[in-house]
């Protein structure tokens, strides 16, 4: 008999929110309890999407397009998926992943202005009807994720820049997490690094134990 | 008064038919007629784009998915377009390009059977209406191709292999050219290397000729 399917489980949120913290406390929390997963991340996961990661990267004097770099995002991802991701999930393994397709809608879509119908044609082209199962939303206001940039020093014209980016990038994660209010579980990341993992462990027992029959 | 936007003109054909020695041949003929032209080829034309056709060709040993190939692909398209080709034409310049879309769809589609469709939806995300104003196809006999090929050695098994696949492309060429009869010039470079020349040099003046006012 074919296994079950895996979960599919992304962590997405903002800069500074310990997004990476609470991910290897989830690891931790399913291992403990048996389940079989992997931990992978976005843009990359396997050699060649991290090459393609790099290629996104790396600093260049030519400007980049942004349909060039949405479709080198899609890239990485399509060789994620049929590398890694859905060899996984197939096997019945868990995965649980560092950003997805959300952040590209927050990030290119929201953040840069990035049009939406062009990352919905490429998220239907690449992923046909897969979906993370479930999405952890570590949200925190921006101001917070950014009290270490401040302290840096004068960084005041790129602060001010960099508060609207990550404004725009909030509000579509929030826009997201209220269209699908099963799938998206939103975490108060402004609360200590205890706290937060509390609220974690309680999404986490929640999503295991439907998911288990 | 803005330029007339320039003429974009594509060089096709499976490998051993001359393309670069006729791409060479239009550059100098344009030049006699100071037809103001810039030659690129794909994928690649710009640094960046340059950066993606080195990933797509580098040797590896994770399995490239069809689809992350046909995403890299359009994604140096997307720099090419931005960054050379439309800044180009809409300057007035003529743009030479060694293959363009129509390779994707010969080689993609035709040759490693990726879906046509999927092509379709990608050329018209990155290109919107843009196509080459004329393209010029050498088309010869897949043997006469591969005649090279054959005298190298014992490559029988991969010969046959080679063979089966660029009929396929060749007939995708050969299918778009017969759609569009008045943008696709199919010349016949089983021919002479002169004598093909001097059909792509009557080819050039009717292009030119219906392009000056």
């Amino acid at each position: 008999m074919a296994p079950r399917r895996g979960c599919f489980l992304t962590f997405e949120g903002t800069e500074g929110v310990g997004k990476s913290t609470q991910l290897a406390f989830a690891a931790d929390w399913l291992k403990a309890r048996d389940v079989d997963f992997v931990v992978t991340r976005e843009p990359g996961g396997t050699p060649m999407a991290e090459a393609i990661r790099e290629l996104l990267l790396a600093p260049r004097q030519e400007p980049v397009d942004d349909l060039t770099e949405l479709l080198l995002i899609f890239s990485a991802r399509a060789q994620h998926l049929s590398q890694l991701i859905r060899p996984h999930l197939d096997a019945g393994r868990w995965v649980l992943c560092d950003r997805f397709t959300d952040a590209t809608y927050a990030y290119q879509g929201g953040g840069r202005g990035v049009s939406m119908e062009q990352i919905g044609i490429l998220e239907t082209l690449v992923q046909q009807a897969l979906r993370p199962d479930h999405v952890i939303l570590l949200d925190a206001p921006v101001e917070t994720g950014m009290a270490r940039a401040r302290q840096r020093g004068d960084l005041d014209r790129f602060e001010r820049e960099a508060v609207a980016f990550f404004e725009r990038v909030r509000a579509i994660y929030h826009e997201r997490a209220s269209q699908w209010p099963d799938r998206y579980h939103v975490l108060d990341a402004a609360q200590s690094e205890i706290a937060v993992s509390d609220q974690l462990a309680a999404t986490l027992s929640g999503i295991l134990e439907a998911f288990r029959p």
